[in-house]
């Protein structure tokens, strides 16, 4: 009677997906994202800069938000899962306030068996929609999923992702800016589109050592309810032997170390792609660094720009200091360093100019 | 000056106490209690739920509240407990929303000294109210209180206490309802009272392990000061060696696994009995069992009816996979395995039909 | 591009900072707050109470007040620090209540470098001000901060500290007030003024301990971005071979536990002093004494007055125990015991009478 989540051959193309628990976000929400990642941009903690933006007041963190949906797909969609594969597409499409209320719900757009015979690969879109039922997030993701037995393979269908969100498909920016000074001193940073370069790379001096009370709280938080997070007991019997640290928990905080030199990225647009390249557990220090990709002008706003960078994650190493910590290349795109455990491309909004 | 709490010698049948410090408890409370027990029961963290059932909004954990008026008798009752022996008839009367204010009364109503002569039982009937000065909360307990001296003992008092509520004193059940598929479009289940039968045993596959930062925030959360749960440097030459976990963190972590498997338990109505049967540690993974034991129809009221289970919850094994997970029988009415932890007998809301 | 904290040299007398990231504090923040302290000050947790007394709700805690203004000046000016030398002058001037916003300036009061030539001592000014522009705090402290070359040293200009908040210069205390048996059904004490004598000893019975991610949750909280707090893999290569607590979470932690033996002491006015004795590491047990030192009455306020109490945390030793417990004396001001933590010289509001 209890809920075991399904196996790779309960999803077909086209099931639809109605995920449970509507939740409520709150300031104390927002006040323990705060607590559990250390989160400083200014647009989820400091009300009159929100509303000197022309927000109704200071928002949910986005990653909050994220994580919120995300949470929601759990117990549907990767209960049974091995690991989740990558995102694509990710877009936050409306603002979201303490107070508002987020449902979620899925569509598969894809399956895949292994070779092994053992796991498939099923990939979904996702939408979290708010108490007027307007989306405020949309993404797809994929993961691979244990099968019930080894029943013979039904047909592949492998959708194709986007590989990039395109910068037309981006939310529109906020309709109010601050002058330059006025939004320097509350960012800390007078950093506009035109101080980035393609190519630019910010090693985020700043790193962080989490717990296992600590990713446990965060992903309870998000009723995320994915047992490799909370049984110890179970996963000493797993090949890592201990707990695995929610994933998410690894952008959130590597997102809020990026703060120190990405002062003016000042929410996330969109995401266009991620990939967990290696697990995180507690006790592990996490380093980030930020390498500019693209800066693209808004078509009908001159206030504001959109900054495309990618996000590389480190354990216990620098970025940059070791051999260990070795991305991917264009002959071997998956070959990441053991150290390396978050590689995330995505849109920041910037003040133009 | 400092208050060292009362010994067995200082309560006496009739003895009325006020306890200290008005608690306001707020969306914050509330976060912080999902961050530390994952519970996704949606009367507590769904508005758009808790309005449609005829609630002014989202309500106050039952369990926060639980633990908020339990806490507030702790600096008066059992700081030199030494067990927690047992509640009875604890009734969940009225609803508490964010911004509510509870306070604690409570009345002695019986003392037994040990044989040893240096503990007594001390058992006390305790009122939670709100700032409408409406009983929200009503429950009794007992615990082995420390004595101050061996002086001779006082005449032993032994009250009756209620073997378990009857479903008539239960309180009201809400005057809306959703149909079917609405309720489980939030829940995630449709099931209904017709749908348990008594004997059903229900297996939580999910399992929780508790860090010492974890009970120690959700116990002090509660404002609850017991030094067991707090002091690791007097606890090492206790004869446990370390920090004992609050019990009634176990409640909450134990109810918040009892969701997969009882999605349609709206909220709490009341408890028939409760044991700690052995101590909690961090570190302890936690496992659930819910057994049905009793389903009630409302007499005035045919969309809800009352579901009593006893929620078994033992540490670092599942409950029914091996001997030391033992159970008492009627022969053998307190005889727990030591992975036994809480077996507790309760009442709960759930659709009818 | 990523911030570094300014050093030594970089600092000069009249320096104006305007620190960056504005913070609305809000219902969770403090919710937050009493999870990782324990704090049971009724003003900070009793509406009822709070409003009676002729505020508009409750209050924000004052040290959470006090530690969201100093996490705003720590990119600043102890991003480079090697020590907190002390605090003067620390006035709580207006109360603040969730929903409110913080922000923080300081000014540069005096530099003066070390005979080594690698450090120097700079001393601040801090204001920590609200959405209407009130200040609601100020203090002074110094810090000894890293040279970033061994250059040769400016003039030093060494300001005089005041020795102690004057009695005059302290906050109004709030116009209502409660009969005595209405104060000592919310606080659980009768005490008043005259109940406190110069040089009456209290001993906190209770004693806290403190994990890792506890510490980090409350330092993250306030956005407080010390590298010693958080990045344990650096760390385990100082002299200290592991993290540092924030010293403002000690006093946090002994202001809780102090509530048990001066549960009248309301809200704090100021601080004279305080010095952060000895550093406190994750698994130290916390225990505090508190030494009445002065009881002024207000000049126009016959309600209330201010007691001026001395606050000694020791770790892992109860204060008074031990030799190693040793608070300095006139002779040597400076000698304290190693398991001293903090002494702190402040002013509370009590009821007078």
């Amino acid at each position: 009677m209890t809920k075991r989540g399904y196996f790779f051959e309960d999803f077909y193309v086209g099931m639809e997906l109605r995920h449970a628990i509507p939740r409520t976000l709150s300031e104390g929400d927002q006040a323990t994202y705060i607590a559990l990642t250390g989160d400083r941009h200014p647009l989820y903690c400091s009300r009159p800069f929100a509303e000197a933006l022309g927000f109704r007041r200071e928002r949910v963190h986005d990653l909050l938000v994220f994580h919120t949906v995300f949470g929601r797909t759990v117990a549907d969609i990767s209960l049974n899962a091995v690991a989740n594969l990558g995102y694509a597409k990710v877009r936050f499409l409306s603002p979201v306030y303490p107070g508002d209320t987020l449902r979620a719900l899925s569509q598969v757009v894809g399956t895949k068996e292994n070779k092994s015979r053992r796991h498939g690969i099923v990939w979904v879109h996702t939408e979290g929609r708010n108490q007027h039922d307007e989306v405020v997030l949309e993404f797809f993701r994929w993961v691979m999923v244990n099968k019930r037995s080894t029943e013979p393979p039904k047909e592949p269908s492998i959708p194709d992702m986007p590989e990039q969100v395109d910068a037309r498909e981006l939310p529109s920016p906020p309709k109010s800016m601050l002058p330059v000074e006025a939004m320097a001193e509350t960012t800390g940073s007078r950093k506009r589109a035109s101080d980035f370069e393609v190519g630019d790379v910010i090693d985020h001096v700043d790193a962080m050592t989490i717990e296992e009370a600590e990713h446990a709280m965060a992903t309870r938080l998000y009723q995320n309810t994915a047992r490799v997070h909370f049984d110890a007991h179970s996963m000493r019997t797993s090949r890592f032997g201990k707990r695995l640290m929610y994933g998410g928990h690894v952008i959130s905080v590597a997102h809020a170390l990026s703060f120190n030199g990405l002062e003016n990225a000042l929410c996330i647009l969109g995401w266009n792609s991620g990939a967990h390249a290696n697990p995180t557990f507690a006790g592990d220090t996490l380093f980030a660094q930020s390498e500019v990709r693209d800066v693209r002008a808004y078509p009908d706003n001159s206030s504001y720009a959109a900054l495309r960078t990618r996000l590389v994650v480190t354990k216990n190493q620098r970025p940059g200091t070791d051999p260990s910590v070795q991305l991917p290349t264009a002959a071997q795109p998956r070959a990441y360093g053991k150290n390396v455990v978050l590689d995330l491309d995505y849109w920041q909004l910037v003040p133009s100019g």
